[in-house]
């Protein structure tokens, strides 16, 4: 397919693609931008160079990932919030040799060299050729995702995967010239990033917000500046606790695209009473964003539910015997990631007879709605981040103290869940919160450093020896918190 | 992908599949009648049958073309207007075994069986078990098209191309769940197969039109009973001319898609009065529909231009010389057809580095819109039908009296053009108009049949010996016209 930044700057040179703060850019100048930006990386880089990005939602990072795509070069998109020592990790898995990074970025990071973007902008651009075209079984953007057990994993994805994804959500959200999508989610996620890949397949314009600031993004939507926003719950729960009694969105504004678990009723029937037409959604950074949504006309009869496989993609539940009502939710999909990188093997498990293992398990019902109903592995979803209990496991074991771990997560108002820790020390007990706290923030991202410890002798478990966290989950209100 | 159909009354069972007549069918009634009739297919053919259809736009010819999709079979589409030589040589071409007729079709056609329509519906039907899969690279229909040069071919259409190009003309023309395609164009031809596929892709709603109903027509879209339609330019000034003073189209009603040439200032204005947005567009057989499109926005400006490729498709000219301003239009798209059936060689000699060469003339403009200047071969566009000179003269040059005749197109208000010819007779001059006529009408559709006919004793040619035919096109006013 024709080089898509091309294809709009000349389809539609004069619609609106991008505003942050006071400055727009329709597709045009966006084009110039990125071009020129591209021709001042070139002067930085060789042709050998595996470039990473390291940045918050702001426009320099957005047209940073544009630019690497002009230059024909997979971009690595790393989450600012990494440990050091994860950063280490992805750095060094992934190859990279030069790291774009925001200039409010300070981290020292070994082996790479590093360029400010301030350093980057004011390099004399050297003429580039843009890459003529997108072939959509190019390995375009890299992210990794953290899965129940071992190291991060590089996702691999193709242009024809966040093609496909983009017609998928057009065919199910519809599509209008005058779209307008707002992205407060991370351009580094999934979540941001295919927001940016749609805005080039539709011509759409994107609202780029750095933070997510509640009475400016209510304003946006109030008086119909955009016409469709991705949150997780977290962020809708804001939205609608600040929201003017009485106000309503803008009739322009089609969409609420909601990611990271199901709502409730109370909050659905705000909602709806704000005139806001929330479109539940469930993916994950395999499958290029959603692939199962549940349209507002659904949501209060199929509550809790997920909804259905969007128009290209196919769900089944795979169940260990035939009377059971919850299996293996699997995803048949043109938007599966192709692989991890380095990990072939990794990638291979995940699939059953060509079906996609999403590590969760679910059912369907008898109208083909998808119920998720946990997650293998008790992966927790706080605040739009994926927070794996495998992951923090194995960091705390290297504890001298700690004889064994277990992670769950609990309900949490504003980041709809976080994670806490049963701990079984070695010996007695020699770590008190502080110190367990203080550990895993030298190792980890802070959201992923249990907010309470509970102490423990002893750990249920299955036949095979594996810890049963749901059954940890029940002895909450009775364990013994480390203060 | 999945079978669209299934996914369709999955995803959005109770929304408006098709309408014709008094007769309104949900996706998940169009499912269930499709089936009902797939069962009663498959009780008269067996594994092994070629299936053609001949029907004109009515309810059941519609479900029919569904329901041999769902038994994984490939339709043939027939124009039921084609002359009984020219059904002959399509059915022997595609090795038909079986035809599937409407009632009111009374050709007996040899070696096939022939089935009626109310025969299949009055068998009890066996069950099937429908495609569980639409794989992107199965041929699904084959319609014939004239070239400039020979028999027809049959171009094969896969899913695929169906797919790309409804996405296509979805990114151009946007997409909402309340659409609805008035679909008075014929469904054997991709003009009409092509709403059909984008309503399975869309979950879009169709208004089946039988006949062009000038004032019924008119009537759903004042009242906005659908949002979209596809035109040919005698069809949209059949609709200006009807319109009653001052009526105005309805805020629903979105687009008017017209294929075959652009318009003239005059319609255009007299449109955008009636509220009508007009897309004109381009495309062909080959292309499974529009591949280039002029919007509404775009028309006054840039008027006589087909307009810009869609999303996924583009377009080159190429020139035999550097400074000549006109050239050949070619293209490259995922809709392009696999193929010609039983001809691979004519089809790849359709190919040059990989575009696909339409066959026609024309120039981009400095903002990349282009402009077709003719036909190769100067094929004539009457009434939404594609007339090519070539095969006319091929057929008249079996009758005794002619030794050469050339076709040309001359513009018509009624239909967009018509075929008129030069005839040199091999002595003097031994057909009247009546015998040149009814020879034609013998042997070729009727709108293929030219409407007047003038002597000529010699022909202009080229230095290579091709007769220009632009240059007969001057002599219309001088030549004897034979009565």
């Amino acid at each position: 397919m024709e080089n898509w930044l091309t294809k709009r700057a000349n389809l539609t040179p004069d619609r609106m693609a991008i505003r942050f703060g006071e400055t727009t850019l329709t597709f045009a100048d966006m084009r110039n931008r990125v071009l020129q930006i591209a021709g001042q990386i070139a002067k930085h880089v060789d042709d050998n160079a595996r470039i990473a990005l390291i940045t918050p939602n702001n426009l320099t990072g957005y047209l940073m990932i544009l630019a690497i795509q002009q230059l024909d070069k997979t971009v690595v998109l790393l989450n600012r919030r990494l440990s050091p020592r994860e950063m280490a990790f992805q750095l060094a898995d992934a190859a990279i040799t030069t790291v774009l990074q925001d200039d409010a970025f300070v981290g020292e990071l070994a082996n790479v060299h590093q360029l400010n973007f301030s350093a980057i902008l004011a390099t004399e651009a050297e003429p580039i050729t843009p890459v003529a075209t997108f072939e959509l079984d190019k390995v375009t953007s890299i992210m990794y995702t953290s899965g129940t057990t071992g190291n991060p994993k590089g996702v691999m994805q193709t242009f024809g995967n966040h093609f496909y994804s983009a017609v998928g959500s057009a065919l199910n959200l519809g599509l209008t010239p005058n779209d307008v999508w707002l992205a407060a989610v991370p351009i580094f996620h999934i979540s941001g990033l295919s927001i940016m890949m749609r805005s080039l397949i539709y011509g759409m314009g994107v609202v780029l917000y750095e933070r997510f600031d509640v009475e400016r993004i209510n304003q946006e939507l109030l008086t119909g500046q955009a016409t469709t926003i991705s949150v997780v719950p977290v962020m809708l729960k804001q939205l609608l606790a600040q929201l003017p009694v009485g106000a309503v969105y803008h009739e322009r504004f089609r969409t609420m695209l909601l990611g990271g678990g199901p709502t409730d009723l109370t909050t659905l029937e705000k909602a709806t009473a704000a005139g806001i037409e929330i479109v539940q959604s469930y993916g994950m950074t395999e499958t290029a964003s959603q692939v199962i949504a549940l349209d507002a006309s659904s949501a209060t009869r199929k509550l809790g539910s997920a909804g259905k496989p969007l128009f290209p993609v196919e769900v089944r539940v795979q169940k260990v015997n035939d009377a059971d009502k919850v299996g293996r939710i699997q995803i048949k999909s043109p938007t599966l990631a192709v692989g991890y990188l380095n990990r072939p093997d990794k990638y291979a498990e995940a699939f059953v007879d060509g079906w996609f293992d999403t590590g969760d398990m679910g059912w369907l019902d008898d109208e083909g709605f998808l119920y998720v109903e946990g997650r293998e592995g008790d992966m927790i979803s706080s605040g739009g981040e994926n927070v794996f209990p495998d992951e923090i496991e194995s960091v705390y074991g290297e504890a001298d103290a700690i004889a064994q771990m277990s992670v769950v997560g609990i309900p949490d108002d504003r980041w709809g869940a976080v994670p806490v820790a049963f701990v079984m020390f070695k010996d007695e007990q020699t770590m008190d919160f502080e110190a367990l706290r203080n550990f895993g923030r030298d190792r980890l991202a802070h959201y992923k450093v249990p907010v309470r410890f509970f102490e423990t002798e002893t750990f249920p478990r299955t036949a095979s020896g594996k810890i049963q966290r749901h059954k940890l989950r029940d002895q909450l209100t009775t364990a013994h918190e480390i203060k």
